[in-house]
């Protein structure tokens, strides 16, 4: 589904960490619908957000974020960017939030899916609309196909096959979905570390001589989890994915059409083209 | 199945790294039957083997190890201890391995299980008679329920139950089994960085502030992958396991009964209830 710029007011952007967030605010702003950023504390930086009309909320405020985003005249909303599980000095609670502490502490109680779900049940229920970042901007996901010139070969189009096989296997767990695959073997699977750390693991792995695959070989995979909900936090890619793979020694990346947010994508392109890397887009629902 | 102490000659042990292969040859010498240890230079410590009759053999030599180990009388092997795929420079190879050369990279290009099953094939086709490591020192594996003075609590035991589901959802995939979970959450899985690598992870990760769930949470759980053949490369654990996962704020160990080697079971136990750890050995085959 497309939302497009309609008579439906300002999108409100709830920006977590990471260049995603900004990249969305410019897709959609380039589609004629204004946007409000919604910047939470301690994962936002302050200079990345000025070039839009912005509120700061600390993660635990519904109460306020709910006042601000009605005065703000945004009835619709996306959640976007990297909100790893706060630290509590973090959180700021407010009236409303307590009001639903019952419902948050459920969400929490599961993986960060339930986390993310329970919120957008809980502003669901606050009379917003919560969008995905691909509803609002679909320019801003991976198309299908190669991005850049370069193709997997045979070699890493069967580490990709593995590799999204496996991923499907985790998907009902809940668990990062990413992992690094060489000639078949499993070298890395991401959980709470995030796709950089797992990339840099598999450099200090190669280092150690503890990886049993040349360079050039080994592709990084990337899927969003089969059950969830794409309004949040699909997986996303950027320059710094390819160039962190690229350190790595592997072949390339892998992602899912239509279910990857690809961050700066020309820039994404160059960086794959200089270091010989391929980037393809799987369509969705190709054969594993 | 349980190899005794009879006229089968000398056991022996080609010694891949860590504490196990130590282990279990003071575990077959206690029941009374001659080890001759085979060292693989590169992975084994020279003053570990000095008190056992041994041999120094390099990954590659098929034909200098048949030579010595017929020369020793030895026709029962076992295979323990880490043999991290080998960088290319510690491989030294024998006539005997370049005629075996096609099966083996057969072998390689597979999981570490393919890699081990194809060498046990190798030296069953050579008359060797290859054994598990728990069936020449059955009192080397875990016994079922706790060790130690500590037992789960219903968090934790829910934790148990969802880790050994997600590393049965893995094992298809030849992945290494282990996995750290904290309250429903996968905090790390566990591929070719080993366990004190993953655990050092969450010690990281938590100083970052990234693990959500506090200390004294979470639980280890290593499991053998379902279809290994147990002959080979059985997960184990060490009075270090328990000390890293301490380090790493987690609530126990889980392991799979008769299925995980214990190191040093007593300095285990002790280091288990001093830092408030529990390590159970789950019975196998119970519900996940």
């Amino acid at each position: 589904m497309t939302v497009a710029a309609t008579d439906e007011g300002p999108l409100g952007i709830i920006c977590g960490g990471g260049a995603i967030p900004l990249a969305v605010a410019a897709a959609v702003s380039r589609r004629g619908r204004r946007v409000v950023l919604f910047a939470v504390r301690g994962f936002v930086d302050a200079q990345a957000v000025a070039a839009y009309p912005h509120c700061w909320i600390a993660v635990g405020q519904f109460g306020r974020f709910g006042r601000l985003a009605r005065a703000e005249g945004c009835r619709d909303l996306v959640l976007v960017g990297g909100l790893v599980r706060p630290a509590i000095r973090q959180v700021r609670l407010d009236w409303a939030t307590l009001v639903a502490m019952p419902r948050i502490i459920r969400a929490f109680r599961g993986g960060d899916d339930h986390l993310l779900t329970g919120i957008g049940r809980i502003l669901e229920g606050d009379g917003f609309r919560l969008l995905g970042a691909h509803e609002v901007a679909p320019d801003i996901v991976a198309p299908a196909g190669a991005l850049g010139r370069h193709r997997p070969d045979a070699d890493a189009a069967r580490d990709i096959a593995r590799g999204f096989e496996m991923l499907a296997a985790l998907s009902p767990f809940d668990v990062g979905q990413a992992a690094v695959i060489g000639r078949g073997h499993i070298l890395a699977v991401e959980a709470a570390e995030g796709t950089d750390a797992m990339l840099q693991r598999i450099v200090t792995l190669r280092e150690a001589g503890r990886i049993g695959v040349p360079r050039g070989v080994g592709v990084l995979v990337k899927a969003p989890k089969q059950r969830q909900d794409r309004r949040f936090d699909l997986p996303s890619i950027g320059p710094d994915t390819v160039l962190h793979a690229a350190r790595a020694g592997l072949a390339g990346v892998a992602i899912v059409a239509g279910g990857t947010i690809v961050a700066e994508p020309q820039r994404l392109i160059e960086a794959a083209d200089a270091n010989g890397l391929f980037v393809l887009g799987r369509a969705d629902g190709e054969a594993a």
